[in-house]
């Protein structure tokens, strides 16, 4: 279980690393949008191995094709299955990996609760998983933009100890597009190259943190009590392999502050909206968006498959070491960046259904 | 929509601050469980408003009746419906936010919402509607320590920059009990303490983080990949008023590590069983419980509501000054605690079901 | 599991026959619904014991409590609890069923699966439960009255043999209202009456068939594939306690006739609506309203608790005979009319709010 | 929405009649479960067009190439993704349905609800889409007999009046799979097979009714008061095109006899198990598997689809005539036999998975 996300906008994913070919069904797509492969693939491209010198060398185009749903260009209501399949899969990797488990990865857990495993790469913990994630938000991306013109816009902060400046309120898809490290502070991006490499060198890998900020969202988005706005992000981005941490607004930081200096006090805008002078709920007050930029981060622990040296255990119980041998990633955050921003925009498009449903359309 | 939590053991929150009372029905737990009031209330009083000079002096005894479920002090799996009465309240002190937004506070954006809002008090947002997930959390509690002896502890870990010194594999219930500030530090809690003292003096308020560990979680839990078990936590804690950040294991700080120093080498221990020599993972590996303590944090911001004077807005878009009255909480930490610890639970009985019927007692 | 009914408009009912009581809680009700106490308490009292002669004898006032979600006369978009308590219980009537099973009854399987049973009454199998179910039709009437002047009427269409002749298309409340039966063939009434008491009077029971239209509802509703909304409306009608078969238009005598016979050929009204010259679909097609009338016929069984003497079994293995005492209705029919229409009322109240959502508002 | 069936053991189905392909998705699958394409292409080929002189004769293999969560003949509690390419597509025939809606069909409820539409063929209302269903069925079977021997079969039980005499505590597959109307009666079924090539050569259809038994179904599955085991037996057959009618045990019967001659009277067998002398509960108390067989009964219209003029309107809505062109079935029921067989299926499973979950294992 647990291969679903959403309620009115919900993707199902599929697929492991090794097999036919991984893809997801969206169910809930409005009918009458105007949809393509290209559109997707675009999304698809930001995420793909063999992207750049610093991520994982394995060579995939991640080429998808729409199976159902799209009729003439335009969604008709009914579910989207989008499919991509395997093709440079090199099984023989992971003969080491069959028996002996990486260090901080899932295939330990996965062998004592299913008893079973893929153990060709990943297998279902792969990030190629996250592609179906990816092909989603790309859908979800453009109804929240055709809707409400909301954009969402992530990128690497942090990599180790190099932290960038950017402004959540004015960076743009161009600048964070403009480095493969996807930093749009350039001068910072440059450093955060330069560490990645010297770590893979090293056999290593390095982690870091992924800010995103989503502007132009509607107020009312979200819903009390459990479904908080900010507790379905949090869901949503702590299910992305790696993730370790999760703050929103002020966040950690926030906590050495007064309930004077934190709160966002009120005023109204030129055009009569109630709006906010500090930003430090990032977005969201109880649990409810209130037209403010959302802003979150979240903590991306170094790769856990490296060539380095480490003890481990064999399937059958007996202590050994291993080496990884394989393409991996030296560290995932330029890719995890479009992942980020899928998931966000997975959790509001959701939520914009919802509170369509639910409140403005029901004159009573 | 969202007042509901959990899936195979799902709680069900309803009731606001002022109206005839607050509670929770509770879906799927396992019949024959011996449970009675007592043991719900023992919780209940460990949130309950008025029960030391650092929290808010609402008097309420919170006392809960078991409307359905239990027969003959045992559970015969059909609902659990739990009622506590609203007794203290005082719509009075809450005539001028009837009007008045209080900043950083779920005023705003419920009427943006709804259009309508029970303003005596937080109405839904107050954190009396967490008396549900306590009570909820009570029975989770009792369910995992049974099957599993699982034990779960949160406590005061830092208070603004006051940080205690605390180890998670070892301290006890008597320990968080043994102080007001819920700190098992105790030298570090009478600091606490103080510091609340003075900012409540101030008409202020403060936050800080809350650790929790279970321990003895069985291995196995967590459904990948949306479900992960510290995606589901992420959120069930995300969901309690206040909370602006997650971490699991090593958290934001262990995005300065290289890989090599992160990864959980494997061992084998002296019974046969897998196990790992640190634990920056938190206790769970790709999604699953990997049976080692699950160790997370969460911070929460100061509180909201403060008696010093702020700009706000009134609900027909005037400008003005607000300086709360009522009686409120200067620091959310110390009830904060059992919450916490209810919503692991919860989360944590939750994907103990969820396995039990999916892998465990199917032999195929 | 399994207490709760409905995705966007959720009713989770709690409690047992005897105990604290029985009630609902509602989520996701639209804010800003004018709702009362009395409107609710109209439809309770079409369902309550000792309303008439030839029911159940039980005196129960069955009055209900709003515990939350209403302020000052209106919804607020936060869960209505509603709760009735138990009063008129008597459970030395039951003591003989404590240990003998009765024939076609609950007693035996609720033993079966949770190994324990409130065996006072029916406990949670006992038709008490469909107060709450009642309550939130109640609601979600009212809602479907006000957004698309909604009416859902049922009548007892069949009692054994006793078939009345009605017409769906102009029936009203106030005919069905005007005797006891609850049939508004008001000669048939009469006979139908008349055998419930001879059947009373002799310690056995009968059943019959309701029938239920649902008039001026909204073209569009109802989400293929499994959702069709006859499916839902299905499983609604088949979840009542003692119901045994379902049939929509022109349900198992149209399995008589030939496509050309059946198909509801079309036209267009003087409004220029597509209209159908028959209604065979019973206002369905594709699992999608079409406008026409939705009308629906649910059977129920007589009712299993009889004074007579049957063969039966204890809960420990031992051959015996059992005589019902306690107070049972005859004839479950006049009770189960509100029962039908309430879950009806559900169904398309949920799939109205699914519906808003999905489509109408979102211009692509 | 609405394209999902099921909590634990949950099939996805995506895909039109005319496009890249249908298939399902099965999330719940327990891990280490033996199944091979050729188990699934077995169940497929059952429901698939062209397969006797009494269906459609529209030609496709339906060959089936499982995607995901099988590696190495076993499955691994992964997603299972199936997929089935279109083939024998002729768009051109539905040229004219384009802008003319076929009577009874769903073609004008999905504009309606749309406002799009792939015409070509009953898009995503075709028949095309039980593929998916069947698919899951198939796995969910082999679960069910595995776990707990459990077998289910279907056969059709009456085509317009002609009634076939079959006992279903004996029948077999082999029986129903012996001739082409799948009606174990062979006699009768000559009579069907008649009857169905007459009504094709009128350019007509006709209906009729499938039965099916579920034998070996463990005590205890069902979980009351709304997922009552016959409520989502009920839900799962009715979500099947041209099903009008429902009915379990004694069913629609019933109604016309007293309490004491329809109740199961219990004894103890000499196994020491409690049975009942009759099944008019048809297997099912109070929502609650009793250990006896399982009997339902569905109704299925007759095809909307014929070649015969009917009246009807265009998407513009002007009235015409339409006398459908393409290859349709005249009748149903001989291809809804193992729909209705994998619904079954899928809702057992899905309740299997449940109450292993919530009662056997957890020894409280």
């Amino acid at each position: 279980m647990g291969n679903s996300f959403g309620d009115l906008f919900r993707i199902s994913t599929f697929g492991e690393s090794h097999g036919g070919g991984v893809g997801v069904t969206i169910d809930g797509c409005p009918p009458r949008l105007e949809i393509s492969e290209a559109e997707i693939q675009f999304e698809l491209d930001r995420r793909r191995p063999g992207q750049s010198k610093i991520v994982t060398p394995r060579k995939e185009a991640d080429t998808c094709e729409i199976l159902s749903g799209v009729f003439e260009g335009k969604t008709i209501g009914t579910p989207i299955a989008i499919l991509v399949r395997n093709q440079n899969t090199r099984p023989q990797d992971y003969d080491e990996m069959a028996v002996k488990y990486r260090p901080s990865h899932a295939d330990a857990t996965y062998d004592a609760k299913y008893g079973i495993r893929n153990w060709q790469g990943g297998g279902r913990s792969s990030a190629r998983e996250t592609i179906g994630r990816v092909a989603g938000g790309a859908i979800a991306k453009k109804i929240l933009a055709q809707v409400a013109n909301v954009e969402i816009i992530g990128y690497v902060k942090r990599i180790q100890d190099i932290e960038a400046v950017v402004n959540p309120n004015t960076v743009t898809l161009e600048q964070v597009e403009s480095n493969i490290a996807r930093c749009p502070d350039t001068e910072c991006a440059e450093r955060m190259i330069e560490r990645i490499e010297k770590i893979r060198n090293s056999g290593d890998s390095i982690g870091g943190v992924v800010e995103c900020v989503a502007r132009n969202v509607p107020k009312g988005l979200g819903e009390p009590v459990f479904d908080k706005l900010e507790a379905d992000i949090a869901k949503a981005v702590m299910s992305l392999p790696a993730s370790k941490g999760f703050e929103i607004g002020s966040g950690f930081a926030g906590t050495l502050l007064t309930g004077s200096e934190h709160n966002d006090e009120f005023y109204i805008d030129e055009t009569g909206e109630v709006r906010t002078f500090t930003n430090n709920s990032g977005g969201i007050q109880g649990g409810i968006s209130n037209g403010e930029n959302i802003i979150v981060r979240v903590a991306f622990k170094p790769t856990a498959t490296i060539r380095k040296e480490q003890r481990t255990v064999t399937n059958t119980g007996e202590e050994t070491i291993l080496a990884a041998k394989g393409r991996h990633d030296p560290c995932v955050l330029p890719r995890a960046v479009p992942m980020v921003e899928a998931m966000i925009a997975l959790v509001l498009c959701d939520h914009l259904l919802r509170h369509q449903g639910q409140c403005h359309t029901l004159k009573l």
